[in-house]
């Protein structure tokens, strides 16, 4: 089975056929028909497929634990974000498959179990937690609080764990199958084209910035636009432009990056001034003392705004991931096996999250970026030129043969 | 049936329990339950209710047409915007029917039938169009565009007045029933707080601000949050809030007003840079030509912002309504009734439509306002004291008196 087969039976789940875009959001439909997919490109490989109690699935060439040596896992997530694009999380999963294929056909064989794992709710798209199954596994958020997490159609994590078939009871740290894992190393899309403009095809990840996700609620009073004074107003709209100018300014003086992507106004009505307007504010720097200087500035902007209009300003962070540094050791052997192979591989910060960031804190990881010529990522606009694809799963290979294989 | 018998009853329908603001949108089953009061309260009063061709309600002291002489219409619509106040809308029909009750109750005789009318879709908050109602009984919409006119879950006006039990086909110009109304008198509580400022109960309008709704759209490129840097991003949430300043700026320079209440950012995830956000400018003045000097002003504004961020912008009037003045003999005619009556009502101009706007280009229109202290609209908030609402129906009934007594 080759790569192409394998991404173009994967293709068109999920896909919105007006946008373009996925929508693979976890435990819904599209999300069965990926695990589905999963489950039969691994039989086709002769793999084993388990899925873990916090609804990760892996695959197995070789059984971990049970007195073998600990394993090599690749892999990535298959669920998207809202109009995702098709590589940001698939392409690690199918270039595993692929990597696998290729060294099956070498002849390889692995001293270490190989595992391929597609963790479960990466993108936080429906319950609102980013790499919520790898937070699961390694108890890096609390089962109790996770179970609770509802959906935007007030669904929880619980009753949709439960609709498939799995039990939410179980959920919770995985130290069993953490232990049985020697190194993770997660291929990717890059998320942007620093390997466009140094001309690489593939590159290796140094660390993940910090980042986190901010709420920001803007509380007004409702009125009628037709009628009431602009003097007698608290529009909650207004400091929250100010908000939206402000963080950009912020994001421009501290060299990082600061979005408002989300907004809801409420009640909504085109006729009336804004009771409310909720804003989340997404803000990501090279360090924690940039980020926190970053976020204060763009908070105190937010706040003076909103007393100059009469507007209430909470903000409350919901979500904070420190600094991620990948393992020394395991990034420079990566650089090392890609040479040899005859790749220059750049090594590389970024700013978004994945689930290797969460795993790193726990099981020596690494990543591999695949190169995207425009950059363009969480948008139907993603893409990877095949070629690149190609020498993804060539460098995929050649560091898990070199991993695995002694 | 006392003013406050009326109110009390119709006050719990369609309010929502958390933010206490009503919902009460048309062709919906609080509507329903807002047409059974109307009968209810018509049927206790002794009077005959029709609901005409376009879903507008009418009851009935004395048949009008059939060589009766023109009759006197007062009224107001029951519908509301999305979590708005108790008072727009009901308090004119309420006033009605206590007026008309306190008329029976003095043994009055009208020489002219006296109607209450309730028009549908005043507020558009469930298909878009404010004052549908009126519009389609003077033909000022067109019946097959207002057929398809769909709400937010895509039900179309047709559909939803055929499960109403109308026929939608019907829809369109009444001149027979405008051809039966001498004068339509609307009495509504003021939504600004210039009568609270003069120190009086109750006023006569002038006439209403040209206004109108103008839909916005920037068109970026949905990008990752975390990894796009900045000169690379195409952020349509960045001339939106540029926009949403320019607009205040350019009402404040214009002694006008200019709001955005409801913006949309599309794909909406708060990790992920929009690809589109949709917003919607309502926008009122003194006279037509600053409506449409602010109105540039702000265009221009958001057009420069959205080029210097790459952001496509393309602006769409939805809807517009000329300055209306209404009927200065019947405006002069009304004050001097009040005065008579040892009511002084100040003469004021409004920027909120209604339905009396509308059909003051067919038949002689007023318009009366009771004191609201806040001058809050639009929102639970909105209040009017029990006293002055009894000065109102005191004023309704005088002028009623007055109009169909000869």
């Amino acid at each position: 089975m080759t790569f192409t087969e394998l991404w173009e039976r994967l293709l068109p789940v999920g896909r919105d056929e007006h946008t373009g875009g996925y929508r693979r959001y976890s435990w819904t439909e599209p999300d069965a028909a990926c695990r589905s997919w999963f489950a039969a490109a691994a039989a086709e490989l002769g793999l084993v497929t388990d899925c873990d109690r916090n609804g990760n699935l892996w695959a197995w060439w070789g059984r971990p634990g049970g007195g073998a040596p600990p394993a090599i896992v690749t892999g990535s997530h298959l669920d998207s974000v809202p109009d995702g694009g098709a590589f940001d999380g698939p392409l690690g999963i199918v270039s595993a498959f692929a990597a696998i294929g290729q060294l099956r056909s070498e002849g390889f064989r692995p001293v270490r179990p190989i595992g391929v794992a597609a963790f479960t709710e990466e993108e936080g798209a429906r319950f609102g937690v980013a790499c919520l199954g790898s937070r699961l596994m390694t108890g890096t958020v609390d089962p109790g609080v996770a179970r609770d997490l509802r959906d935007g159609d007030g669904v929880t994590l619980a009753e949709a764990m439960l609709a498939a078939g799995l039990d939410p009871a179980l959920i919770g740290p995985d130290e069993p199958l953490l232990a049985d894992i020697a190194a993770y190393v997660e291929l990717h899309i890059e998320q942007g084209s620093a390997l466009a403009g140094l001309g690489a095809a593939v590159g290796v990840a140094d660390g993940i910035w910090p980042h986190g996700r901010w709420r920001c609620d803007f509380t007004g009073r409702a009125d009628h636009a037709g009628t009431t004074r602009l003097p007698d107003r608290r529009d909650p709209m207004l400091p929250f432009a100010a908000a939206v100018l402000a963080a950009r300014q912020a994001a421009a003086d501290a060299g990082a990056l600061a979005t408002f992507g989300k907004v809801i106004a409420e009640p909504g009505a085109a006729n009336a001034i804004s009771s409310g307007v909720h804003a989340w504010l997404d803000a990501r720097a090279p360090d924690e003392v940039v980020l926190e200087q970053m976020v204060s500035a763009i908070e105190g902007a937010a706040r003076s705004a909103a007393g100059d209009h009469g507007v209430g300003f909470e903000m409350r962070r919901e979500s904070f991931t420190p600094v991620v540094s990948f393992d020394p050791g395991l990034r420079d052997q990566l650089v090392r096996i890609l040479a040899a192979a005859g790749l220059v591989a750049p090594v590389l910060p970024t700013g978004a999250g994945h689930d290797a960031g969460v795993l790193a804190a726990w099981i020596p990881t690494a990543m591999l970026f695949v190169r995207n010529p425009s950059g363009v990522s969480h948008s139907p606009a993603e893409h990877a030129e095949p070629d690149d694809c190609a020498t993804g799963v060539t460098a995929l290979a050649a560091v898990l043969a070199e991993l695995a294989g002694q």
